[in-house]
């Protein structure tokens, strides 16, 4: 195996946050104390320090020989009580990721990377089965690019990131580190693209992308993070229209099959609409504090940057037209969604489908001529699950009792668990502890270790928690989204903490009022509308057309 | 399939190089003009003009319409010509890589990112067998850190790029854009490693890296390029020496294996170990022109970055101690190892354990109703090998000749290729042409189209295929080679533009002298020393342990 490496859980964040809702991380370096539920055994902690900008070790307080090699108790703040502090909690005690020593930047952690990796190749596959190849652009674009487009400019500008020295000397032009590709991605374009044969030209690339946040959190808003982007030219507006929906479709299909995120995709308002784009399609998720999380997005982009960048190419009647564009990304973002759709007081929780490691067993026994036995046993369920395509490890070290055990790898989220004690071995079987259903309901007693009937019983399982993780975020979802017909329900159900679903025809300074007076925005207006017609728009009382979603969001 | 886009090999490098043996590329807008022997049928052109940090598309001279519609041949230039030129050429041709619009960095293309894939598909294997996991560490590294390791410091702070503005403000500590991650990663393994158990910690990751180049040559030297990096900490120094030999083993195996390279791996001398390494280890490859190209290198890094960042952790006897540190890396050079490697004068010649294609069929008709026969037989052939698990596509567009096509697949460098025109379909035949074989001689006829036999016959040749490049170019390196016991023996063989291989004892001042007046540096000492003791050192004829590699090098 080697695939994982959990043995060096020995830092954990120290945050304090004043509000739940609050996206703001403030960093302080105490320990925390508090009183929680959950106490995992004692393990060693590290004090972290992060100050904006000054950022060397010197900063970090050196603690003494006595301090670190004091037992403390490993806590996670519980759900209800604190879902910031939860949620750093979860990261820091599963280890998905770490801060790096400048403002905002993260350190994604083999765990928390894995999960990123298989996002990566669930998706590569199907941006390959729709026509796309993997490619690179530099990171490095000159200012002036991102001058070009009139929106792009005014939407990014005050987020990048400069550099203005290279090999010693001050820049001529100093280079933007991306913040997103179009503006390169169109010169390139503009030099490959000639005629109609050349299209549709369908790249993506997997890539880092800054932009200067003032309110990180980690994996939801970081300044530096990972993404695919997505870039296409077409010859027609419909080719573009089509590309664009066939990959927020694509998205969504991920979010449900693989992450059991129940997404809810459509279009986004003109006023949340990607700077440069025609249209942004969106899928949003409700997070476990009811907050809307935007988990992807694809834009239409028109000819807005073929325009800036003159990209052309000569159609079959021999004239010159500008190309239709799209471009597309989802980012280490969703890491973030996934543990705060899923996760729970007892930590993480992953759907089978992305989880780094699927079944986890501990072998349980007393006395040593008991200990042979029980780690044969585990050993070839172990080889029996991997010889099936199931991720598996074995704990099996004697530094920590089974009852620790059980905590941590369902603290990290694994999805099932195996017991094998002497007796198990004796009759031939295993227990079985489903993470998504706690105590003695999830657990089954006597399950064979015969392997086609094991391997039959876990693949079984594992599918039914993936579709149980799904059914049950998706109930959550339902009886957390408001019908509204006119303002006063809106802010009602706001005011609840929910999301508010209502018709909408309003201006985009009544968008704005909205946001103003309640936190909310539109999140989308869903591809899935209510049946009937003769809607009539819960602010103005005009009619309208469709029905938009308000939330608070990340 | 639709893992390859191949269809907008539309641009050209338009490139003049006063050498072959320059490493400077001098880039100019205007379209080159000589006779060459390689002349593939018409293709628009287009130029790119490139100038340091001036880089808006603004400066790009416009074409007119009646140029970018102008017939013009495209050109490889003959590799004994101009080994330079026809580097540059295969790059644009090929669609490999272009430039980006910033001086020295480059956009790696469909065709050349698949190569990348490949090499990225077969190392995540080995490392994660051999122990490590993949994660990230962030971008952006404090000035100050650099400045720790006394070594580091001198050697990369003339290559650093250095953002100095983030959100619009001036920071007050400069960040540092990645040369390398040492740095970054001892502040993490600062604060997660602790005690023995925390050891050994061995992590890798992908990711991008600046170094600001003064001459730049795509895939070779790059102002930014991409690579993996792996990083491990380690209880002993026996350890840390055993992974850096390790994975230099590693590295050496994918080289001759995937790539059939046949590089040579040994120890680098002093002046030649990387910034804050106390041993770098390295695989030198024999290119095409006989320069070695630094394919790979595997660091002992000793306790110098743990000293230098106090990463330290308590032993089995409660003793703290510094941590032993390795770190290695290959990156997108090795495309450009790739090409220098095999090519010849008609293009690329890829091996097919890393060709992103490996058979191309080129269906042949005259007349309309032997079309369909002829692309049905195609089709299915497309079908028997791709369930093969063999990279397979159909050249069918109309526009082009079979030969045309011939010679295009062929500079593409693809192993393999099919030919099926309508004599073969009532035959139940095909035509099979190897890459690695020039005309007639690697041409055969009449093997069946029979799925097993078909199958088994594509995997043999691509096997053949892969031996084959490897033994021409073990036997290219061996004829290059000169064992030398004298300086002017030395003198002599670097001047014929060989490898020299001698015993070496003598000081580094030596070394240098060499350098300035052989312009050959010591590229390594081999791990395969020559048998017989009683060595003479070829400079100064004191004892010597071991033979140095000399070469010129990129």
């Amino acid at each position: 195996m080697g695939a994982l490496r959990l043995h060096s859980l020995t830092s954990i964040f120290a945050a304090s946050s004043s509000s739940s809702s609050s996206t703001t991380i403030s960093i302080r370096s105490v320990f925390r104390q508090r009183h929680h539920r959950l106490r995992l055994p004692p393990r060693r902690l590290t004090t972290v320090s992060f100050s904006a900008q000054s950022t060397a070790e010197k900063d970090v307080p050196k603690q003494t020989e006595e301090q670190k090699s004091k037992v403390q108790d490993r806590v996670i703040t519980p759900r209800s009580q604190d879902f910031n502090a939860w949620y750093l909690d979860i990261i820091a005690n599963a280890e998905l990721a770490d801060y790096g020593p400048v403002r905002g930047t993260m350190v994604i952690r083999p765990y928390g990377y894995a999960i990123w990796e298989a996002i990566q190749d669930y998706l590569n596959v199907k941006f390959k089965e729709t026509g796309h190849s993997n490619m690179y652009f530099p990171q490095f674009i000159p200012y002036s690019f991102i001058e070009k487009e009139a929106s792009h400019v005014e939407g990014f500008s005050p987020e990048l990131a400069l550099v203005t020295i290279g090999g010693g000397k001050e820049l001529e032009e100093k280079l933007v580190v991306r913040p997103t590709s179009e503006t390169i991605v169109n010169h390139m374009f503009t030099q490959w693209i000639h005629s109609y044969r050349d299209l549709p030209l369908m790249v993506n690339q997997w890539a880092n992308v800054t932009r200067w946040e003032m309110r990180t959190k980690p994996f939801v808003r970081t300044l530096e993070f990972l993404w695919q982007e997505g870039h296409t030219a077409h010859a027609t507006p419909e080719e573009a229209e089509k590309e664009a929906l066939q990959m927020i479709d694509v998205y969504t299909k991920f979010a449900y099959e693989e992450t059991a995120i129940p997404v809810i995709a459509g279009r986004k308002s003109k006023s949340e609409t990607f700077a440069g784009a025609s249209k942004t399609y969106t899928i949003e998720a409700m997070m476990g504090d009811r907050k809307a999380l935007q988990a992807g997005t694809s834009h239409n982009l028109g000819q807005n940057f073929s325009r800036a960048f003159g990209t052309q190419f000569t159609d079959e009647n021999g004239q010159r037209q500008h190309i239709w564009q799209t471009s597309w990304a989802i980012s280490t973002r969703f890491v973030g969604g996934i543990i705060m759709t899923h996760g729970d007081d007892a930590g993480l929780m992953l759907p089978p489908k992305i989880a780094p490691l699927q079944v986890v067993i501990v072998p349980i026994w007393k006395k040593d001529d008991e200990k042979t036995g029980v780690l044969s046993a585990a050993s070839s369920v172990r080889e029996v699950l991997k010889a099936a395509g199931i991720k598996v490890k074995i704990d099996d070290t004697d530094q920590r009792t089974p009852g620790w055990k059980f905590n941590f790898w369902e603290m990290k989220g694994v999805p099932l668990r195996i017991e094998i004690g002497p007796r198990d071995v004796s009759s031939g079987s295993v227990v079985i502890s489903r993470r998504d259903v706690p105590g003695k309901q999830g657990k089954v007693f006597g399950i064979s270790m015969e392997a086609s009937s094991l391997v039959a019983y876990v693949k079984e399982k594992l599918d039914e928690i993936q579709s149980s993780l799904l059914g049950r975020a998706t109930s959550f979802r339902d009886s957390n989204i408001v019908d509204v017909n006119s303002y006063n329900e809106l802010k009602a159900a706001i005011g609840d903490g929910k999301w508010a679903r209502g018709p909408w025809s309003a201006s985009d300074k009544d968008e704005l009022r909205v946001k103003e007076e309640t936190g909310a925005t539109i999140r989308c207006f869903p591809f899935e509308q209510p049946e009937g017609r003769n809607k009539i728009c819960l602010m103005t009382g005009n009619p309208a057309e469709e029905v938009a979603i308000f939330a608070k969001s990340y």
